[in-house]
């Protein structure tokens, strides 16, 4: 009997669901970061992450069903075979992540880190000039579900927004103007915030190099609540320690967890949050993502069209 | 020749209006905190805030225009003199306080306070889970200029919006309900966030009592974007400790500075930021103070209306 491995948690009512949607298979329960290399060689259909080291490119894995927006870890060399299908829950994070960034964003304008620190010193100081997110001009670079999102509160809030996107397309709600990729660096002068939103894969690695974070606005903030190979850890500790740039927030990191001597620590004008804007830190998170699962599930086993494959050499959802 | 002292920041061009305005005026120049007993016993209008306690119920002054939006040190007794005329600039600050407030707000949500924490000791720790302004309800205590402006960016994230405010009157834009200051206690228990905007004032003293904390849903955030008298610091340290509520983000603080031993600075659950919400941190907050002082003097000397008279005896504007 063909197997399906569940890494995505779930309660015994949506185990009941998973069964009557595909009787013809044998289930198996594990979690993502257990599943083992046995577990995971005899499974046609994984749904939710697995340690991507495990997976060895299994020949009997017809379909890898992420419970993760980004895919990164799985679309190198030597993790999955060629004729696996690799779908991601794109789609289920955008509110989590956004607001988490958007948060992120208003400390920064509003200086709550800087004063946070005062707090420890027990130092009521006065930090100065703020500004506000109403006359900015925010770059939301990666126009997905999350960057979407992330406009939408910047643009209510009052912000002038500009999206950056890979293909060409109509004006999405919430953005005063879109861009394609290759105007990005005419763009980053105007921007007061730069948000990325970029999944990782070559296409994207140190895309915000020095050079370009050089080309941002004195004063202005980077974000990043997409993937941590935009930029490289140098870079970021560069720009901000010369003051290239006035602040940053990153919610991921070129290396995770960020190792506990890194520079990046101590710089005051970076927030560093330890990359849980998304994972399942807002509950309903969990709920659409078992709803995207389940709904793939369904297409997957009735013939029907997948939603959210990813495109191994983009890194990006086809 | 009666005498003008002007303690708002101004340029020239600023003085020469002053100057074509009330050209039967002398004018003084001088600053909010340098303003000499002198000078101001012998002006007969003051345009800007002065040390309170150097107006000793000044016979000579007819108006007192305030700066700020808060007039809490201007009505207790001993200062003004009863036929003195008191304005202040509520209108001037609502952008800056709110959104300010907003920030605060969303931080203790997403935990970036707690995350700034674990910066500090280079610790790649996850903090559980966060919770979202677009699900959550919002109790805004206090609905003038700054608490409008709160709710509207509450209302606009997707909150739940509830207004608490002394007088009857209609629905306000951006929020979802509006109740009399005598239906607090039953609202209460409704709010994920508690937001006062309330003026210093004896009706105002305390209000926000341990026992009215204690009526708050458990998990719940109080937010002080108002006046610090209305919560008692040991009220506040012991909500916070006891975990009565899960944390709070004030500006405004019963005594200030806060002492630099006060225990309220080592608590984790609380965002301390010094009185910066408003002032001119935000560089348009200063044009709106400068344009209602003019409007207000135009008014004053040619019998015109004044805006924003304080009732002396609540703190309010009338």
């Amino acid at each position: 009997m063909k197997k399906i491995l569940v890494t995505v948690p779930c309660d015994e009512e949506y185990r009941q669901s998973l069964r009557e949607s595909a009787p013809d298979y044998e289930f198996e329960f594990s979690d993502r970061a257990t599943a083992t290399a046995e577990q995971i060689s005899s499974a046609c259909i994984i749904l939710g992450n697995v340690p991507a080291s495990r997976i060895s490119c299994s020949p009997e894995l017809r379909w890898l069903q992420l419970s993760s927006s980004g895919a990164d870890a799985y679309v190198k060399e030597g993790i999955l075979s060629p004729d696996t299908i690799l779908t991601s829950s794109t789609g289920a994070y955008g509110k989590a992540v956004a607001e988490h960034l958007f948060a992120v964003t208003l400390s920064l304008m509003k200086k709550l880190h800087l004063y946070r620190d005062k707090q420890h010193e027990h130092c009521w100081a006065d930090m100065g000039y703020v500004s506000s997110l109403a006359d900015a001009t925010v770059l939301v670079v990666g126009t997905g579900d999350i960057g979407l999102a992330y406009a939408k509160l910047c643009k209510l809030m009052g912000a002038r927004v500009i999206g950056v996107r890979r293909r060409p397309g109509g004006l999405p709600e919430y953005m005063d103007e879109i861009h394609l990729a290759s105007e990005l660096d005419g763009l980053l002068p105007e921007a007061d915030i730069v948000a990325s939103f970029l999944p990782g894969s070559r296409e994207t690695n140190g895309l915000f190099s020095i050079d370009r974070l050089m080309k941002m606005k004195p004063g202005a903030f980077f974000v990043n609540g997409g993937r941590g190979n935009v930029v490289s850890p140098n870079d970021l500790l560069l720009a901000l320690h010369e003051g290239i740039i006035a602040g940053a927030g990153v919610d991921v990191f070129e290396t995770e967890p960020l190792p506990a001597g890194h520079p990046l620590w101590d710089e005051p004008r970076l927030i560093v949050t330890p990359h849980v804007a998304g994972d399942d830190h807002l509950e309903e998170t969990f709920d659409n993502v078992r709803r995207i699962i389940l709904e793939n599930l369904r297409a997957y086993l009735n013939g029907g069209e997948l939603k959210s494959v990813v495109d191994r050499s983009s890194g990006y959802c086809v």
